[in-house]
């Protein structure tokens, strides 16, 4: 019998991935990856009109040309006939989202439009609705909307009604123009199925949307606007898809360019680092799922929804199908350390990491292994890019204490690990002290994959056993996942993501055990980051945000 | 009429000079310095024996074959006559001190006693006699000694008891064979002159000794130690003698050496920062003079005793006779911008810093030259070496707050800056508030010569004018002034420093006048600063002690 493959697509912030994986055995057997064309738009449009600060944007026929690009080439490597492709599951950045025209083409690739920003797909960390964002908190205050403790108490400039304001607020005429504004993981799906099917993923982590509760009321969003009384008819929909849902059958020209045969089912869209929870092998509750990279992601299972101090957002079938998704987050983890290597190593560590074929990471990294914890004197808040969970604030900032004339810069990098560990254990405690229990950590993402070090000092700073994804993909591997489910076991999947990640799931044989003498000497230096971290970050000192004041009066006089 | 010179001796902690200084003008004629063959004994003695960890000695024998070699190469530079130097100043680092027998010969010099470490000098820097430090203070402090508030509560290990009763507890022996322990100071004025005249500086600054009252009592040196009760008489000296005073006048084999008439004044011994006072043309109250290196020392004159807060000392007659003179300090300056230089420095500055010619300094001084008060959102604690005044702790440690990704080297680099400047105005606002009136600044000092945004940024952190001495050997050219005192008037000097300095002290045309702008910026990040300094360094969060503890723990384990 000839093997059967689920393909994922994973759209990231640069490029799309497509994995093909081995149904029966969840064997990696192709992956392509491609860059798109035009990259992030953050400086001008592709015809040379200026953006302004803080805009991110991407070009949508990028995505479909990457398509077209990266689902044959995975074919031809696993030498797979179109009918071999049992389902496709996708995932992309989100909150990615785009005004659309009747037919669902995207405003700006239409001539009348292209030169207007407001026009083109607005990446995720296009930061430039911030202050829609706190018109939309400051009113979510105001009228004790209940679903704004779902969101930690204030929800970001990221996401889609913060974009969607700004819209409004400074380009009337596209918001008008528009017939509806649309996250890019259902914009591909529908330019895969040609129906539009909005998944709850999304819906639910950066629309406000509520399984039971739907969006926001008209009253809030006539408050917040008067034009707005009616977005979610007028631009939005009401008919949201678990995940896990079919998305529609594979049709068209799409399926033509990607090599694949049509009537293939696709699974509705998917935010990219949710995906990784099936793709760990987690699909109940119980194991904390950490996508570690430049920032980390904390995804949870619950089968109770609870309001948790600081998290980014709680979903129904956010994450896995029949469950309460928790969402948490770290804005700033390997981005921190990158920080680090950038700015503070001398020259000579250049030259010596360099003679012994090392890059920076792995050179600071050989010399503080076997550093015992506590033994720099050094100890740091992780907040150089704010705090995301569980204080929700941008306007902390990174501080370092116990610096003396002998401090090493590799023992200041160590320092920052460690502060990113206390982080996640602040994370984790909140979480069960407000009963969403955890009883194991699963970690992925590059960090996971490559850190040894980090790994370890995580498991000591815990206290618990942390265990890691065997793959080096999990997202695009769990966009595959849900490829499998939408196929069905009679389509020659699995009736069920439970049943798919106990088959195609898997973690490293080795997992990181928390040595207890260093887990002791850890639990005091967690002590003095919780009293730092309340001191600074619950109001008591906030000196933080006056700096800032102080920096953002000094750079406008 | 040819002209006549003051001979300045300044023996440093690496090498001794000499400045000949033309007693009508202040010109500085000639300088020579020499390095002291042996430099600092801190791994072994001469003949190999190990020295423990935290020692630091010198060998007597440098300093008087530094003399022989920088005398006469002033001589011979300013094509001087012996008799043209009227008189002869000198300063040495203090407390830097040695047993001596009858005769006054250094024990370490005797083949009996070269192989004993505790027979040799010990160098102000040596650091292992903190347990009897320790021991001093908790008995002092327990006894209510009215000494001890004169030194901000807290006596340090570099000072003379601490390193007698070190003696008496490692290697009784020596502290019995001795005749004497006194100051190099003194000790080297005695070898040009033949007497012992020890002076008020070194005996207030460093021995506890008040004009008044004295040494402490006999009932607190038994209860220190039951041999210790008669100390003074037996190993020290009740004659103390105010700075200006003559030490003698320039007997014997030294003169011949130094190429200089016998018979010529030379001034009793100084400790090397405070003769920088009057080089700055200072000698009555009212301004503070900060001699800026490595570390900083600030001094002050005031016609009356007042206990200032954090103060190291302060002594009748200890800078200028007929004054009060009190010393504060940082215990790091010129070290933590170092630091800084050392280990947060990317690779790519140094290339564009050799591409510019430039040392670090220059480089990063030049990127934020330009940058406002507050732009950088940072602040830093300047505590890498402890705290000296006004909180006398050397378990502070460093602390910087405000980092984000954006953060630059620069930008870390010019907030140390700022932190040193916002610990000198602590300084002055507790000797103001505290009764010691302060109306100008005067600053000499690597820093203060040649670094103008630094002296800038302490202008406007201050919001004070800020004056800087002419001379880049501020120390040499004091003694020389001392030295112009003790010829008289009669003998071709003066008949007080405060001629001696009218007419040979000269300070730069330009001074640092603070830009109003710029002080309100700084005014309100002082008052951040405040918080924080009080936060830490005040008790109410004990971190930087804690962490020193764990580190402590963790390296004995």
């Amino acid at each position: 019998m000839p093997k059967r493959y689920s393909l994922g697509l994973d759209f990231g912030t640069e490029s799309g991935r497509a994995v093909l994986v081995d149904i029966e055995t969840g064997q990696e057997t192709a992956t392509a990856v491609c860059p798109y064309r035009h990259g992030v738009l953050d400086e001008c449009l592709p015809d040379g009109t200026r953006l302004p600060h803080d805009w991110a944007l991407q070009h949508p026929a990028d995505w479909l040309e990457v398509v077209a690009e990266i689902v044959p080439s995975v074919l031809r490597q696993a030498g797979a006939a179109p009918e071999q492709v049992v389902g496709i599951g996708s995932d992309f950045t989100s909150c990615t989202v785009l005004p659309i025209d009747k037919k669902g083409q995207p405003l700006c690739l239409s001539p009348k439009w292209a030169k207007r920003p407001h026009a083109w797909p607005k990446l995720w960390k296009h930061h430039a609705a911030q202050p829609e964002a706190d018109r939309i908190n400051a009113l979510a205050k105001k009228r004790r909307e209940k679903w704004l403790p779902r969101y930690g108490g204030k929800i970001s400039s990221e996401w889609l009604f913060s974009k969607l304001l700004q819209i409004l607020d400074e380009d009337p005429e596209i918001y008008h123009e528009m017939d509806r504004f649309i996250e890019a993981s259902d914009w591909i799906v529908m330019q895969m199925t040609g129906a539009e099917r909005r998944n709850s993923c999304c819906a639910g982590y950066k629309a406000m949307w509520h399984a039971r509760d739907g969006y926001p009321s008209k009253a809030y969003f006539r408050a917040l606007h008067p034009q707005l009384e009616n977005v979610v008819e007028e631009k939005l929909s009401k008919d949201i898809y678990p995940l896990g849902s079919v998305g529609g059958r594979l049709v068209g020209e799409l399926a033509r360019h990607m090599g694949l045969a049509t009537a293939s089912p696709v699974a509705v869209g998917m935010i990219d680092a949710h995906t990784a929870v099936p793709a760990c092998g987690v699909t109940a509750p119980g194991t904390l799922v950490m996508i570690m990279g430049t920032s980390t992601c904390h995804m949870l299972l619950s089968r109770r929804e609870k309001l948790v101090e600081g998290i980014s957002g709680v979903v129904k079938d956010g994450i896995v199908p029949g469950y309460y998704g928790y969402e948490a987050g770290q804005a700033g983890v390997g981005d921190i350390f990158a920080w680090c290597v950038g700015n503070g190593v001398p020259e000579s560590y250049y030259d010596e990491a360099r003679k012994r074929g090392m890059s920076m990471h792995q050179y600071l990294t050989s010399l503080v292994q076997d550093q015992k914890p506590g033994q720099s004197g050094l100890l740091a808040l992780d907040w150089w890019n704010g705090c995301r969970s569980v204080l929700v604030n941008a306007d902390l900032t990174g501080l370092l204490v116990g610096a003396s004339l002998t401090t090493r810069p590799e023992e200041i990098y160590r320092a920052l690990i460690e502060a990113t560990a206390f982080g996640t254990r602040k994370i984790i405690e909140t979480f069960v002290s407000q009963g969403v229990p955890i009883k194991e950590i699963c970690a992925c993402g590059g960090l996971a994959d490559k850190n040894p070090l980090l790994m370890q000092i995580y498991a000591d700073v815990t206290g618990r056993e942390l265990k890691v994804s065997a793959s080096s993909q999990t997202v695009a591997l769990g966009s595959a996942l849900f490829g499998a489910v939408v196929a069905g076991k009679a389509g020659g999947g699995y009736d069920s993501i439970a049943d798919a990640a106990k088959k195609m799931a898997r973690l490293k044989d080795r997992s990181y055990v928390p040595n207890k003498e260093n887990h002791k000497i850890y639990k005091q230096l967690y002590a003095e980051y919780e009293k730092l971290h309340d001191y600074f970050g619950r109001g008591r000192n906030p000196v933080m945000k006056t700096l800032k004041e102080i920096r953002a009066r000094v750079l406008a006089s």
